[in-house]
Formats: C-alpha cells, sequence, structure tokens
C-alpha cells in the first residue's frame, strides 16, 4: 500500500529513537516510508523531499532530530501536510535543546512537538495514525484496540510488587 | 456547520491566549466551539467532553493550560481524536512548567504541542486545519492561502528599516 | 487494618522509586494499599479509585508519577483527602518534568509534593504519619521514634572519615 | 477557638503572598495565628517556634519563604508536625530557587511543597483544611463546599468570550 | 561600496534588536546589506539569499532570530561564508529557546554564536569586522579605534558614583 | 595546633566530595575538624556547632550539602565568623538545587559559595586558606606556593596531545 | 584610613547594583575603595589592580559583574586575596549566567560567590566584614550589631499585617 | 607552513574534546598550533598569547574551556583577531555553564560560540576554515569538498535501517 506517513530523521544516529516510531506505525498497520534527511548536510534534499510530500500521497510528516533541531521546522515550512517532532535526546542537554528547537515554532508554521525520546517516537505513531483516522476508519480502529490492551494491561497487573 | 474544532481551555483567563486560536480558525473557515472545561476543578465535565467528542463530530481537539497543565492530556486521555496542547506563559515559570506538563507525556497518549503563548495559540489553528485538510480539501486550501499571504507579506516589506 | 493511605503510581516501573515509600510506611507500622493506576491508560479507574478513596477509609493518598506527571494532580481533583505527590525521576530531564507537573498546581488543588525520587519517596510516608499523627497518635509516635533514631544515627558517628 | 494552624514567612514582605494563605484559611473557617520568623535573621525563635508548635496545640504549619528558602525545611526539622511550603516568587529566579530550596529535602525530613507564588498560597490553606479534616469534620465539609463551589463557577461560565 | 557583510533577520520586529548591528557595522565603515528572510515563512528566498551570498561578494553573513530559530544555521546549510547567529530575547523563555536553536549545531555546519539580545547584535557586527580584518586591513584598523576608544572610556570614568 | 577551619557536612555520604576540601587544607598546612553535622536530623547540634565555633578558636566554617541544602545558610544564621559553603552534586538535579539552595542567601546573612562539587570543595580550601592569610602569614605563603606550583605545572606541559 | 576591601565592578551601569555593597560598608565602618575595572575592555587594569592589591594594604576584593561575568574569576587569577562575586542580574537571563560565571570556577583559583543582585551586594560586605573580623575586633563588632539590630527588626514586628 | 590558527584550551584534560578541533583543522589542511593556556592558572601567558597572536600571524584562535569557562572571552579581550569558543561539556550541570560563561559576553568584545562538545569543536575547525576562506582560497575549497563529501554521505545512505 502506498505509505500514507513519511518519517525522516536527521541523521542514521536518531534511528535508535525513531525506531520506535517504526514500529508503532508497523503495529497499527499504517504504511509508511522511512528516510534520513539531513536539514543542515542535505538541505536540498529536505526541500525536495518536503515540497512534493503532498503529491507523492503522504498525508502526515514525522521528523525527528536532536540538538538545534531544524528539521521538523523546516518540513513544515515547506508543506501544508501535517508535521510531526520528535526531540532526540541530545548528549550534553538531554534533548531539552532539541525539545525548544522543535517546539518553539513562530506563528505561522506549526509542528506539533512530541515528548524527548522514545516515549515521543511512539507517541509520534500514535498521534499520526488518530490525525489519519479521521479519513481512514481502519487506522481508528487499530489506534482503539492498541490503546485499549494497553488499559487492559494495567488493569490486569494491578500490584505493582508482582512485577520485578 | 457542525463544528470540527473544539477547542477548549482550564480557565476563562486563558481567552487572552487562546482567542487567537479562535480567530485564526475563523480565519481559515474552520468551524469550531469554544468551552471553559478545567482539568482540576470540572474533571468529570472534562471526561464527559473529551469521551464524546468524537461521536459529536469533532475531529480535532485543541486544549489549552497554564502551569501544571493536565487538561491536554487528561483530555487525550478519553478520545481516539488528535489532541493539540497550547502551553499557556504561567506567571513564575513562564510556561516552562506548562510545556514539560503537557509536551513530555508518557509513551501510549500523545499531545501534538505547540509553542508557549501566542504563536502556540495562532499555530494551533493551524496545525488543525492541516490535520483537517487530508480529508476536507476546503480547509487544505484555505491553508494554502494563509501560507501565501504571510509568505508575500515578507516578500513585499524586505527592508526593515522601513517598517519601525 | 484497615489502610489509611492509598499509594498508587502510573506504571509499575515507578515500583523502583516507590518501594521506598512503601517500606517506610512499613517501618512506621501505617496499614496502607498498592496499585498501579494510570492517569493516562486507565483514567477511569483513577477517578474510582480517588473519589471512592474517603469512602473506603483511606485518609491520605500518595501518588508517584514521571515526565508529564497528572496522577496527583488529577488525584487530587476527585477527593478531598490529602494528596502527596512524588516526583520520579525520567529518563531526559531527570524529574525536572515530573516535579512541575506535580508542584506547579493552580489556585484551587492542591498537591503536597516530595523531592524528586527516593528521597521523596521517603519523605512521602513520613509526611503521612504525620498528616495521621494528629488522629491516631500510635503513628505520631512512630516517626517520634523514627526521627529520634536517624538523629541518634548522626550523633553516634561524627567522623565521616571512619564510615568509608 | 485555638489556633490549628501557624502561617509563618520569612519577611513581612512576604506577606503579600501569604496573605493568600490567610484569607482562604478564613474562609474555610480554619482558626489560625500569623508570624514572621526568619529562618536567618531569628533562628533561635525559628526552632522554638516550630519546636513547640505541637504543644501550644498547633496541627498544621505552614511556612513561605523565597530565595534560599530554608524556613519550611528547618520548621520541619524541628516539629513531626505535618509541614507545607509556599515558594515565593524570588526577583531574579522568578521562585525557581525558593521552589528547589524548598522541595527537594533529604530523607528524613519533609516538607510538602505547593506551587511558587500565590496558587501555592491558596493551595496551603486547602491542604491544611484537608490535612485537618481527617480529625474535624467541619473543615471536610468547609472544604467540599468551598470545592464544590469553585466547580460550580467553572460550570455556571462555560464561555470565555462573555468574560471579558 | 559592495556589501561584505548581509545582514538578515528572520521577522521585522527583529529589527529592534538588529538595528544594533548595522549601527555598530556603520560605525566601522563595514559596508553591508539588511533584509528581512524567513526561515519558515520565506525558505525559498533564504535559500536563493544564502547560496547566492558567496556569488555576490558576501564575505559574512549575520543572521538574528528568536524562539525556534532557524535562520542562522539553514543559511550556513547553503553556504560555506562564515555565518553569525544572534539570539534575539524571546517573549516566554527570554531568548533560552533562541540561543540553544542557534548554537547547538549539529557537528559539520556551522554558526558562529553571540550572546543573547543587544549585546550579541552589536558584537556579530565586531566579530564580522575581525573576521574581515584578515583580508581588508581597514577594518582591522576601524576596530582597534573603536576597541581603544571603550577602553579609553572606561579608563577615563574609573568612579561609578559619579555617573548617576 | 588548634583547628582554624571547621569542616562540617550533613552526611557521611558527603565526604566522598568534602575530602578534597580536607585533603587540600592538609597540603597548605591549615589546622581544621571534620564533622558530620545535618541540619536537618541534628539541628540543635547544629546551632551548637556554629554558635560555639568562634568561642573554640575556629576562623573559618566550611559546609558541604546537596539537595536542599541548608547546612551552610543555618551555620551562617548562628556565627559571625565566614561560612563557605560548597554544593554537593545531587542525584537528580546535579547540584543545581544544591548550588540554589546555598548561593542564594537573603540579605543579612551571606554564604561565600563555591562550585558545585570536587572542584568547589577543593576552593573552598584555598579561599578558607586566602582568608586565614590576612591574619596568619604562613597560610598565605603556603598558598602562594600551591598556586605557583599550579602555574608551573600548566607552564612546564604546554602540549596537552603530550598527556594523553 | 587605608582602604581593606577594593569593591569592583565591570561596568558603571554595575553601580545600582553594587552601591549596596558600598552602603553597607559604610554602614559597618570598613574603609574601601570603589573602581570601574572592566575584565574586556580594560584587562591590563584589572590585571594591575589585582596584583598590586595586596601591596596597597587590601585585605579583601569584592568584584561585581553580570552575563559572561569574568571579572570576579580573572581578579582572582592574579592575587592571592578572597575575592568575592557578586553576580549582577543580567537582562536576558537575569542574572543565572552572572551566577554560573562566576561560581563555577575551577579547581585551583577560588571566588566566594553571593547571590543575584541586591541581595548579594549587601551580603558581600557583611562577609567581607566578616572576613576582616578575624584579624580586625571592630569589624566583628559592627558586624555583631548589625546582625544584632535586624533580629531585633524582626522580633520586634511580629505580626505582618501591620506592616502594609 | 605558518599556523595561521591558534588552538589552546584551559587544561590537558579538555583535549578529549579538542583533539576533534586538531583532526578536522588537519583534514582541511589549515595549519595550527595547539597548547594548554589557562585563563586562571595561567593569567600572564594568556595574555602573552593572546596579545602576541596577530604579529605572529595567527588569523584566528579557537579556546576551548569548561565551567566558568573566561579563556575565550579573556583572549577576545586581548586581540582584535577573531576568536571562537568551544564550551567544553562539565561534570555537574552538562557545559550550560560553559556555553552561558562563553556566549553571554558583553558588548565591545565578541566570542563566536560554537556547540557544547564534540560538534562544536568540530564545527569551530569548519568556521575557522570559513574564516580563513575569504583571504586564502584553498581553505575554501577545502570546506566545500568536505562539506560535499559529508552531503553525499547522507544522500548514499539514505535508509537508516541499513546502517545499525
Amino acid at each position: 500500500m502506498q505509505p500514507l506517513v513519511g518519517l525522516i530523521m536527521g541523521s542514521a544516529s536518531d534511528w535508535e529513537t525513531l525506531q520506535h516510531t517504526a514500529e508503532t506505525l508497523e503495529a497499527l498497520g499504517v504504511p509508511h516510508e522511512v528516510r534520513v534527511v539531513s536539514a543542515h548536510r542535505t538541505p536540498d534534499l529536505l526541500f525536495e523531499y518536503a515540497s512534493g510530500a503532498e503529491e507523492r500521497g503522504l498525508e502526515v510528516l514525522i521528523a525527528g532530530a536532536g540538538g538545534a533541531a531544524h528539521l521538523p521546522g523546516m518540513a513544515a515550512a515547506k508543506t501544508v501536510l501535517p508535521v510531526l517532532g520528535v526531540p532526540v535526546q541530545s548528549k550534553a542537554l538531554n534533548g531539552m535543546d532539541s525539545l525548544l528547537s522543535i517546539v518553539q515554532m513562530p506563528a505561522g508554521v506549526p509542528t506539533g512537538t512530541l515528548a524527548i525520546g522514545r516515549s515521543g517516537a511512539i507517541n509520534a505513531a500514535l498521534l499520526a495514525a488518530s490525525i489519519l483516522g479521521n479519513k481512514h476508519p481502519q487506522f481508528r480502529e487499530a489506534l482503539q484496540a492498541y490503546r485499549q490492551e494497553q488499559t487492559d494491561n494495567v488493569l490486569s497487573r494491578p500490584d505493582p510488587r508482582e512485577e520485578t
């Protein structure tokens, strides 16, 4: 099936975080593509990728980056598709720089920002499915099932002392 | 027309920030409703509102709150619709508390977070239109026009010395 | 004996921190119950738990959570019992997000917040005993003994060079 | 009626914040006393005040202070009564220093910490009433009425556009 | 004379800060041009501007921006000229977001970052003159005179009590 | 020889940091005593220690503590001797809480604060020697020799590539 | 009388803060001199001033500066006299940059750091008097009187409600 | 060939970070020298080094330091050559202290600041080459080749899943 979500990241080393996005998209059956696109090292590719995304049938972009993380914001500057940003945990500042560089966009060009690191990577996939669900009921259903399962998981193991 | 976006805020005092969301939704022609719903003072109303949102035809929720801002995350806990969060600038900590309370959601329940304050409020509307645009082409077009206009505005006034 | 303290946490993984609360409550002889309740994954259970706590004879709630830690504040929204919050140390931001999400509650619904991590977990138990002590003299006495013992421990080993 | 809550602050200038505690205690009918006690300028008075509090019939202490705010923690070191701490918003660091100096207590001596500034001041009174409510049903009832009223206030004015 | 420094900013409102750069360049006799170029609202213009800068004879770029400040880094991605970044003081986070978004560039594409606000704006001009001075001795001399004058200013007024 | 410096710390676990103070005092030949004194667990001992320090012949106090580090400030509240504070690196917040709790003292009662951790521990000893040097020339000389030696160390090994 | 304290600041604009140091030194009868010395604009003067301070009879240096505040640390690098640092509240970062630039000195060269702004300015004078007091009993006595007076001030006005 | 870049660092332990600067300069063929120069332990050497740099033919200085990092700013105070600063990641505060101490220079004396740690160290070399490139075309060409190679590296390996 034609990819609906484009998952891009600034560096191959970000895959350690963004693989959780890909895994979650797969668990939800959301067709997607994965690509390394660097805002700073391959700016032309980024512009080409983002500006052509809608025409190629993508409906959501997810961009992960760390440090002075310009990838989500610059992708958003070149498309009217919804762009979700995942701040990768950076070495020195623990992702606080990544978070602020992604979320503090000026009025006019938004990125929907998720939590720093693995949690945000998983949640970007869930939010993408949620967005797609308005148009494609099967992803809403998949999301409902996913959400129900995690609820059941908590309910079925109420005592933390038995977990460890 | 039936509202597609539900705009909620934790307190009437948040309207100063969230009115920019409402104005931008209006500029884009996106039908929406506005409501004060407090996670802490009216938790039952919040649950009722969020869990009934999909059935009532809403397709995106936007929630703004400040300080220990639980409204977006708790709304997201009760719906599979996409929830966007706007951190309202708080008095003591300038919205850093609002931002972290909204964006740092654990894996499983996402909120798409925008910038602190007015910029984030405007961008929440733009991102909502972007999300709706996948299914409703008229909002994509409205968004494209809005984006083109702001681009033209910059291009037509290249010299900042003439502005002031 | 009927539990007087309800100890809840957002995830089984928080037990690593909150076990120190349970151990300290036990050392003080305070009857308590332990339960995983997630604000985001099991919001209905949280509401049911918190709103029924007083009727079930609980006198203090202790809630531990990390990241966008909504558990203590949302429990407090559904009960008039005193709610104590323990910020669990989060991976990226070291618990600063947990702390601000718990402590920065808006006027109207308080949480009594303890330190991030293990120290806060122990102190939540001590503060719970202190609260219970107003009505139940045996816990005040147990607390006095506990406090005296830790004072004696310091006094009896004045030279740090002999410790290591 | 004999005071049940002792409200102390590090400086007369903190009254601007802590008056909200006193007003809220009054609204709830909680008998209390108010006193300036400085940890640094009157350490002996602080020790005398805190160590004699229980005997004088106080059941909760509320201490507000700013900057290197030692008052709540040092009061807690000299009593087994529950001590609640209110971080006063400081000039340079906006109360982040006050918050960390109050909340980050080491294991062994807790302070239940509220939000920075006015919200925390109001909430300290509400939490004190909540604590007293376990033993004195009239304060629980007063708190329930207070909470119901603020819930009704939100419910009765659902549209923020009419507020301003 | 042909401009040697290109001074760009993300918004006309940044002129309040960046005018100090222009004034300082003028004081040093450095020929320059000034232009509003927005990374998010006019990304194509930014790419065109930055990639053509060297050919047009510019030798240094100075870019000022606030919030998720992508302008300096994206300019640097499209040129091998030295790019200096000035973090504009943002409303909520006082320019900490601007600073981190500009300075925390990943390995491969540098921006030389100055202080937040007016000091950084002045210093960007001084650093540009310093850079140009290696090739154009007149700017080195102008810089030396400027520096000597500010040294003399301090030396000639040693007593701060006479200033106010 | 009679101790001139009193080195106290809030917990035996702080010895890992404060041993560097003791070692440096020894290297400088400054007579000192070492003691665990906890502001929170042994407040009476702290008051007794600090208020009797001058009479016992001490001329400088050095106090190290972590988290809500009240030891230096409370010692300063009970003596007119100079009190130096060493922020011990805390687990969650890396000593930022220790630093602010020590340095942000209100007007009236000062602590001279050093850097977080080992560097601050060493420097507390050097600053104590510097203070003592005004009255006791032998410590000034010892300090001069210590400082000269570290200067010579840098000068004698100018090439870092040979170090590793 | 020959000055015993040298009070220097990086800019005449710092006088607004450092005048509180001068006033407090005067209140205590401590002879002092005041001078603008800029680490960055007059580095040679700084070196000359600091390296000659001891010979000129100064016994304590107090240096105030803001932003990347290098004055206290560089003065300390050129003297073995005790150097106290006062972080001036900076425009963008509220003095957090000043504080860290002064307090986080590497092992080998200490500065005794006071609080940001006016409180730190007053306390630098008190700490200087405390240091001088070891050798000059009259300053210890003056300090004791000053401290007693501020204690009496608090004790004589116990009720904050009468202050405003 | 005569060195054009002077690379200095505050301590031999900074070599772990700054070796990346040296390696990158070598990769670009930029002649350079390397030296340990401590602002605090060898202030006279620093002044001599910086003030003589231009005469010795250096065209750019790169200074790396951690904590209260005064080396870049004090070098800049003694030369009109462009000075680039690399914040070394510090132990307690992860380099946030180093960054602010370097970048927040007052108006009048600039440092061009790079990212914390390894990325900043590499980028300092790239920015130095960029600066030198205005006068020495061979370094501009070397930089273009370096930049092209890193672009090609990203383009040739678009799929992150094949990397790990």
